[in-house]
């Protein structure tokens, strides 16, 4: 199949040697550049979203609200009149957070805000009563002295920083990543943290947390930001300070949910695919809105009004609902397992993902062959009057898209402004309220650019080296 | 002594007429001004809510946190330097909230953030489920037809308006208050309301509401804003919408707390008083930051600003911590009972109290004799640097001093800017970190100028008309 594409291109080169770089014409831009006013004066996003979060809500990876999204998302592909809508499935096992409660006993009695890492276990049938140390950061608590927090609550109160592109995210992410099992492996009885999060409203964060083998388990929590900064304003006065946290979660059995997927298929190449997506999944606080709601309601639009184009590109382009990536990005695995299992890895030529929030999109980057560059340069002119710059280096594929880039899929990313994403991201806080129509608008603008222009071109965006686990 | 006063005046008048309408003279401006920059450089205001939040934190009226709070004031009171510190009864019933839990049952489940009304009952021993129907404001409902929402939840959807100057709570409040009593009337089994607030995070507002005679008690609870839109997009679907509200809340046997007194004695005429002052007393959903921590911390400070001068001025500057003022200004009337009683009302030269967050301040206004207006137009001048515009109009006591403004005491007002104090006022975020030291600095100031000023005139600010109730 691509030697018969390149032999196509080196007929057209032939022919019309001013697209020949890029395999487009003058006709796929003015269509590109129609998708891109058309999404403009008003995309279908808005709604998609409104109606994720109404009618679902909160959607943590095996709850039945899980299975209510699987059927929204087939139901509402359906509806917007794509080609083909199936599902996949995607197997993991199943966290459930019962309550979350945590005060102060000593020496200022008062309640605290926190909320469980996903994945932790609970503090059992009696509240944990334990004094609290003090770490700046993750790499404090590792320097502690083997021991040193026997019977004690580990607390690590590291501050993660705003920026545009997220990647205070980076730094702060690790104690609540790896916090339950640095402060298990010093003595510690639970670990708290600082939320990751940039907000200063009294929000705790969720996310996930892990455990290894032969280091106990002990309850991993969140702090708000406040109270974060209280238990701090305690502890300078010198005096001990004693905790009480009565936490009750579990994993369960493991459970079956569905990536779900919705396609426009390709009218000259069907097997050759455009991914574009986001995740069903949400934690349980919010209504899980800007994540991943809005990825989901922009893809959803972007491939509907590809969709509803007189003529369908060359190549499909596939729109996919992950499941799951909150817990471990199982949505993304699964998807690239099958694709894998099938020899179909190769016919993937480009992916992206929505999955920092609802802010504009600023940059397009991409992991593609260098032969290909031509054409993401041309989709960048398209996106230009949206503000969109074309960045040649740098970026990195969404979450669900990165484990089949590993199996040498070429991606692309439309990165948007993520200044307030950690305000909101993993808290009771991610509501609708917090996207601006107009700010989706623009991304499903992109979206549609993005997926059209590599869906009607033939150039090959070719394959990246394969990473080994 | 007001005789004495005058004939003093009259002596001043003869010898020094450019100070004669105002009893200032250039020595006790230059005194103002050397409070003003000195709060301006750094005052112990954010210490002291700092102090407050951290080592009592919520202090409901009525729990063992409003005793702390009591305890408190007076150790910080006497830490600061005040000449007499002492505490008067007050009392009132005490509310308890013990736990709130609302959510959607049908058409689309999912949890609601809620929080009961100060006042409320509770839900009783089961869980209430009942459909919902919504009313755009308190006259809607008032508007419904008798009986026509029999075992009906009634949800009242207004909208606060945010204003510069808190305007908008007027309008809003209503539906707190009297949404319980308007829609038991029409056969409600329970009222919920939009919060009374204008921030888009979720968090729910409480506050008090009220009972009547005669008319059945039922559960009364604010809804987060974005819950409240949630229920919104619901029910334009036109399906019923079916609500689960479990509260436990109950009003019990009446509680003695305390006002807290901390005083500057004047050094010519200590039985006349220039009150200011902020209340002790916090919802219990947050630290009770801005509400009102922040008053507190600002008139203690600028108090004791004054007692640090060498020479106190002529009145005593009497700075009051109120009890209860959140749940029916119980503070501020047992202060004025208590002046009536013993025939003090008119030894209140001007009262002024704190109680509307951190922002700064913005406007001197007043409610005093015509003949101390000069007076009046002084301080305005010495408060001028710091962005304050005297009003010769407008303006009203604050809570507590309502009371005793009712009887005949004159009153100033420094207000303050309230842009964002809806966004967190009576809700779970009120917390130190959205106080800005620097703005507290310059309400220090404003208040130390306002105190001292009016306490080392000897010029009467006269009274104002007695209310009946």
């Amino acid at each position: 199949m691509r030697l018969t594409r390149t032999l196509l291109a080196l007929s057209l080169l032939a022919t019309a040697p001013a697209f020949a770089a890029t395999g487009l014409d003058a006709g796929d831009i003015a269509a590109a550049e129609g998708l891109r006013e058309r999404a403009m004066r008003g995309s279908e996003a808005w709604n998609v979203v409104e109606s994720l979060t109404t009618e679902v809500g909160p959607r943590l990876a095996g709850t039945p609200a899980d299975a209510l999204a699987v059927e929204w998302a087939e139901a509402k592909l359906k509806a917007m009149g794509f080609d083909r809508v199936y599902r996949e499935p995607v197997t993991f096992p199943v966290w459930l957070r019962h309550h979350e409660r945590a005060e102060v006993l000593a020496p200022y009695p008062q309640p605290l805000v926190v909320t469980a890492l996903g994945g932790s276990v609970g503090t059992g049938d009696t509240p944990l009563d334990a004094e609290v140390v003090a770490f700046a950061s993750l790499d404090a608590l590792k320097a502690a002295p083997e021991g040193s927090l026997e019977g004690k609550i580990a607390l690590i109160t590291y501050r993660m920083v705003r920026f545009k592109d997220g990647r205070g995210y980076g730094p702060a992410v690790g104690a609540r990543s790896n916090g339950a099992v640095e402060a298990a492996r010093k003595g510690a009885v639970a670990v708290l943290i600082r939320s990751v999060g940039t907000s200063s409203d009294r929000f705790a964060h969720t996310g996930t947390m892990r455990y290894v083998a032969d280091v106990p388990r002990i309850p991993a929590a969140a702090l708000s930001n406040p109270d974060a900064d209280l238990l701090e304003h305690m502890l300078a006065r010198g005096k001990p300070v004693r905790l009480r946290l009565d936490i009750a979660a579990e994993t369960v059995a493991d459970y079956t949910s569905h990536n779900v997927i919705g396609e426009i298929r390709g009218r000259d190449l069907p097997d050759e695919v455009v991914t574009i997506g986001g995740h069903l999944d949400s934690w349980d606080l919010g209504t899980g809105a800007i994540d991943d709601g809005a990825g989901i309601a922009i893809t959803f639009a972007a491939g509907a009004l590809i969709g509803q184009l007189e003529q369908a590109p060359r190549r499909t382009v596939r729109v996919i609902a992950y499941a799951n990536e909150e817990q471990g990005l199982y949505g993304g695995k699964a998807y690239a397992e099958a694709r894998a299992a099938a020899g179909e890895v190769g016919d993937h030529q480009l992916g992206a993902e929505s999955d920092f929030g609802a802010g504009r999109v600023y940059a397009l980057r991409a992991g593609v062959d260098p032969a290909a560059w031509p054409v993401i340069e041309k989709i960048g002119e398209v996106l230009a009057p949206l503000g969109v710059a074309t960045e040649r280096t740098g970026g990195s594929p969404g979450p669900d898209v990165g484990p089949i880039v590993a199996k040498g899929a070429p991606w692309a990313q439309l990165a948007q402004d993520g200044i307030d994403y950690f305000d909101y991201h993993h808290t009771a806080n991610d509501t609708l309220d917090k996207i601006d129509p107009r700010a989706l608008d623009q991304q499903v603008a992109a979206y549609a650019v993005l997926a059209y222009l590599a869906a009607e071109t033939d150039v090959d965006f070719g394959s990246l080296p394969v990473k080994t686990e």
